[in-house]
């Protein structure tokens, strides 16, 4: 079965679907994006993943491309015609395409959505929480990451220099040495009271959907969340520490430039809310 | 005669010129481009423009995707099947296709080349020379801007601030005052005593063809000119201001913020200097 994406009003064979060289998401990463996990062939937190999609383009004025009813119906289609049970939806809106001039065009172009989607076998659990090796790199993005567009080559930079250090994930730090967030994740800490820490969600963090499902998750925990920023040397000296996205959940981070967090492995705070979490998603998929 | 795009090895009518949805330029603004002036159907600086086309690409480490010689047939071939005589070439390379994930493809992407041009009419001189105004954006953009990358959307929000308020064009002034560059041109002012000021080709701006062949022909004209961060309150009690880019080559700024630069017309030391740049231009037409 060939994979099947959604381009402008269409169905398209995946290796057929193109955009134009015009396309303002092409010349100038005038877009933005959402990424939505799939169980059971089912969105997780659809409408949150929707409400930020609706920030993203009402911050860059990009009108949606369509109603959100039939936005749903064209996830819901790729998913099908995709057979998706465990999986991502992309879903990517740009400007649209315009003669090539930095300024908004002045006559509207039609904004362009492209939709996705791909299978994402369950990872190895105990792999998983054994954790992860973070790196940390200067923070070079725009002033805006609060705004989830395509303007992503800081991410992708400093991703692969992950990578190549061997690192699971990048985190970025700031001129003042406060841990941002992770180059597709966020970043938190645990204190020694067991407190979870995370920068709060201003302009200098895209504030993840998993850190506000697992707000609500920590509270019914009784686990306490501070949003406050926090910078790499009390990182260094946490008792645990992990990273949040929607594709990878809650994952221990057992080290920090080479350095062990904590007792170097997965702490207790972090499984309880990687447990909280899988159960979150067991709803989600329970939920139709 | 239809518009012709060279889009990865083919020559397609403009309409079809098509890139793949995963082309990382599409989902990361994982990619590069350079704007190149025609003069009577020949490049303007084109080794400048080959060379900073390359730099680019080595600063983000993507392969240039031909060899110089076939880079160089392919643009004059476009030129020719445009029939352009004055006009724009627009040249972009990215990363290429690759099933969507941060870090670069662990198995290298065959990085992608677009190739297209338009004709661009020689401007009114005389409007021209009556000059433009700008207004200041706080400069938000990622911290490697001299990269000449696609990531441009806080430069394409600055350009559509300047447009909304009737101005030509937007000034970035970063977290001291300093105005860097504009948002698709670089920003000069002259002092008191004639000398001409511009940022440094640092980090903080994109050092622009035609500003270097400037320091070049004020050299010979007798003008100095001073590489320094210079603050938005000394452009507003300057002489004379002016913005250069490959498109518009020596604008007269008389205006920033509604506020009168100078005598509020254009000076005589910028006039110099765009008679200066249009006789350059003149020679790279003659010099086939």
């Amino acid at each position: 079965m060939p994979r099947i994406a959604y381009v402008n009003g269409r169905y398209l064979p995946h290796r057929d679907a193109a955009v134009h060289v015009e396309d303002r998401g092409y010349q100038f990463a005038d877009g933005v994006y959402e990424v939505i996990f799939v169980v059971d062939g089912r969105l997780v937190d659809a409408p949150a993943h929707l409400a930020r999609l609706h920030r993203s383009c009402a911050s860059l004025r990009i009108a949606m491309p369509t109603s959100d009813r039939a936005l749903e119906a064209i996830v819901a289609s790729v998913i099908a015609r995709n057979r998706i049970g465990r999986g991502i939806v992309y879903i990517q809106i740009t400007r649209g395409v315009a003669r090539r001039d930095h300024a908004f065009p002045r006559i509207a172009s039609r904004p362009a959505l492209v939709v996705t989607a791909r299978t994402h076998p369950a990872p190895d659990e105990t792999a998983v929480r054994s954790g992860v090796a973070v790196v940390t790199v200067a923070d070079q993005r725009w002033r805006r990451p609060d705004i989830k567009s395509i303007s992503l080559l800081p991410n992708v930079l400093a991703k692969e220099a992950a990578r190549e250090a061997g690192a699971h994930e990048a985190w970025l730090v700031d001129d003042a040495g406060v841990v941002t967030e992770g180059s597709s994740t966020n970043a938190w800490i645990v204190d020694r009271d067991g407190r979870v820490v995370t920068h709060p969600a201003d302009t200098a963090i895209l504030d993840g959907i998993v850190r506000r499902t697992l707000f609500r998750l920590a509270n019914e925990a009784s686990i306490v969340v501070i949003e406050r920023p926090f910078r790499l040397a009390e990182a260094m000296g946490a008792t645990e520490a992990f990273l949040t996205s929607s594709t990878s959940f809650v994952v221990p981070v057992v080290a920090i430039d080479g350095s062990a967090i904590g007792t170097g492995r997965a702490g207790p705070v972090t499984l309880r809310l990687r447990d909280a979490y899988l159960a979150h998603l067991g709803r989600a998929a329970a939920a139709r």
